[in-house]
């Protein structure tokens, strides 16, 4: 079965908006076993829409069309859809009830006449009722095409596509009950070509699992998707996969519920109802604002200290004058002493330190951009490190620095060997 | 003159990747003067691509193609474009010529036969050298419409759009010099629609400039846009312009140089000869974060103290335990006695201090999820605020709790009223 997408609006297609809906739809659509063939995107313009949806209705099964279901004179999906079908306009009811319904809750009862423009849809269509906005979506045939319309607002688009259409679609493809099972493994540390390498023989191991790597900088996600009639049987289809993973690359796979390095570490650190002291040089506060993004983490964070001078580091953090003098504000010496006196004078558990050079200054030929030195305190001891990775930029720097001291923190905690 | 794009490859087509080349092709298209009709996607497939350039060579007057150029099997743009245009695959010299001339520098010399595939180019398509990726582009006519075929890669098709499939369509318009000049308003404070209603007449007033709103949470950009023949002339109708736009809405324009809130104030701070210190509550390292994603920052950056717990804002920054016992942490006296802390434990001049509810939990009904206290601390005296402000998400609290923080020194540093 070929789909094809189309969205609209002249704020896509004159360029303004980047336009992420597609690729979320094709996404969905090929793993419910759709061959996406084509996406297209005209303007709010009326005769190119009728052509194109006449095209599309001459050479696809299915399409999915976002945008233009809005109450305003450039929202003209509905009217597009019509004259491409060849058939008028009608007041539909259950998209008059279920956004009358939908007004009534958000501002007390239907209004304008504009309003209510977004009821009327194409005769045969079928309404496809949207709950979470007011512009009712629809499903027509258009030549021999089942196509499918639906608001262009992503999380509106998202809703509908997951509730309405795609349980439609299985049926299309005759499948009875579906059962589709996602699971997402996050590494860091390894290139995208490494990860490929590593799992070179997983296809033909688990030939029934779709596997898709994802390079989301710093991380590389790998994607295991399954679909079937059997849930019990896709769950332990995804558990043997992934445990086929773990064994190649475990070390570099931080979660297996797509969740970040911070939220990971910050479930490790409440379950072990341990605490978190930070001394930020090189990072500059980004360790303690990707800890602190995770809701809860008040629970475990104490403290972070951005000494971004050497005598902040000196005041605050107690490391010694010497050992700044001796060996430099980015030495393994200098973060031993941060990561103690962020312990310290917080009264954490734990202490993270760092200190290197970002760039795109700051560089000498003995330590030059994208040297990091980190310290990991822990009850009993301070382990330090070095590292060199210049990623060219700074904020990807940072990024990179930042991620690399969570991961030597989570490992530290699991005793898994850094 | 009317315009079609096309992007091309299954990671696009099946939802893996979204197409942000496409807008961005379409607004410097639109900027140019070109009519862009059509957005299209199709994969890696050899017949799709010979039929939709086939369409679009009936249909359109200029295409940008990107995608496909690579040295892989699955990189199928020229031999779909030699087929669509009904000639050959030869081996082009100029393609070849800078391509050895890339790979000399690159690893030095031309390696192997897929690499070479690359400078294979249809009979009569010119050559477009790519200064910046192996892959050269080409453009040729496919029917009625010049086809411009750029890499995917989007700085390399960022690169060769500008300098060389821009110049060449100003050409084909019959522009004989053409400026094209930008200019970015960034505001801080007032919604998109509020910035809209205050710009109500700018269209009248400046028939010239395109003038477009974009919301880039948490600004809203103003760009003005303009062209023509006479440089010195749309550069002065740009200051008029802008100057009408700073008398309404001045007070909320941080930038007029498209750049952060974070190194506009950095600039301030460095001409100042000043330094800065935080002090962080709710924003959790967030406001260092900013300051210091800035390259030379550690001119005017001395310290930030991330100091989640009640404790640390006593121990570190000298807060006193009776005004967090009387006040507690989400206070104006609190963040008073954190920005005092902050300038005192570092030297600084100015400090912000930042102590407030960004949620999901810990709001009480008497300081809901959304309060935030400022402090900022200058040479003479600390200024307090309160804010009521909930996004509903934590992250977005975090970011909007910072802009106004910075946004405050910022209107201190320059004697603006708050």
């Amino acid at each position: 079965m070929k789909a094809e997408i189309l969205s609209t609006g002249d704020e896509i297609s004159k360029g303004a908006v980047v336009d992420s809906n597609s690729a979320y739809i094709a996404e969905k659509l090929e793993d419910a076993g759709v061959e996406v063939t084509r996406h297209n995107c005209v303007g709010d313009d009326l005769e190119n829409l009728v052509s194109i949806l006449r095209e599309i209705g001459s050479r696809s099964d299915i399409a999915i069309v976002t945008g233009g279901l809005g109450p305003t004179t450039d929202d003209l999906s509905s009217m597009a859809a019509a004259k491409a079908a060849g058939v008028e306009l009608l007041l539909n009811d259950t998209a008059f009830q279920s956004m009358k319904k939908f007004f009534e809750n958000m501002k007390g009862g239907i209004g304008t006449k504009s309003d209510q423009k977004q009821a009327l849809l194409p005769e045969g269509s079928e309404c496809l009722i949207n709950p979470v906005g007011t512009a009712p979506g629809f499903v027509l045939n258009i030549n021999k095409c089942k196509t499918f319309f639906l608001p262009g607002v992503p999380h509106e688009m998202m809703r509908m596509l997951g509730d309405q259409v795609l349980p439609r679609i299985d049926k299309l493809l005759g499948n009875e009950i579906v059962f589709n099972k996602t699971r997402i493994l996050s590494v860091f540390g390894l290139a995208e070509s490494a990860v490929s390498e590593y799992l070179e023989n997983i296809n033909e191991i688990f030939s029934d699992i779709k596997i898709g790597l994802r390079a989301k900088f710093p991380e590389i996600n790998i994607k295991l998707y399954v679909r079937g009639n059997d849930e019990h049987g896709l769950n332990m289809l995804l558990d043997n996969a992934q445990g086929w993973i773990l064994e190649k690359i475990g070390k570099w796979v931080f979660s297996v519920e797509e969740k970040s390095m911070e939220e990971e570490l910050g479930k490790i650190l409440a379950e072990k109802k341990a605490t978190l002291a930070v001394a930020e040089s090189c990072t500059g506060g980004l360790i303690s604002n990707m800890i602190t993004n995770v809701a809860g983490s008040s629970d475990y964070f104490l403290f972070s200290g951005v000494t971004y001078t050497n005598q902040s580091k000196i005041d605050i953090l107690g490391v010694s004058p010497e050992t700044i003098r001796d060996c430099g504000a980015v030495h393994e010496q200098t973060v031993k002493e941060m990561a103690q006196g962020a312990i310290k004078i917080s009264g954490s558990t734990y202490g993270i330190a760092t200190s290197g050079i970002a760039g795109p200054g700051g560089g000498t030929d003995e330590k030059p951009v994208g040297t990091l030195c980190i310290g990991i305190a822990t009850p009993i001891e301070v382990k330090t490190f070095t590292f060199n990775l210049n990623f060219g930029k700074r904020v990807m720097n940072k990024t990179i620095f930042a991620m690399i001291a969570l991961e030597l923190l989570r490992k530290e905690l699991l005793g898994i060997p850094a």
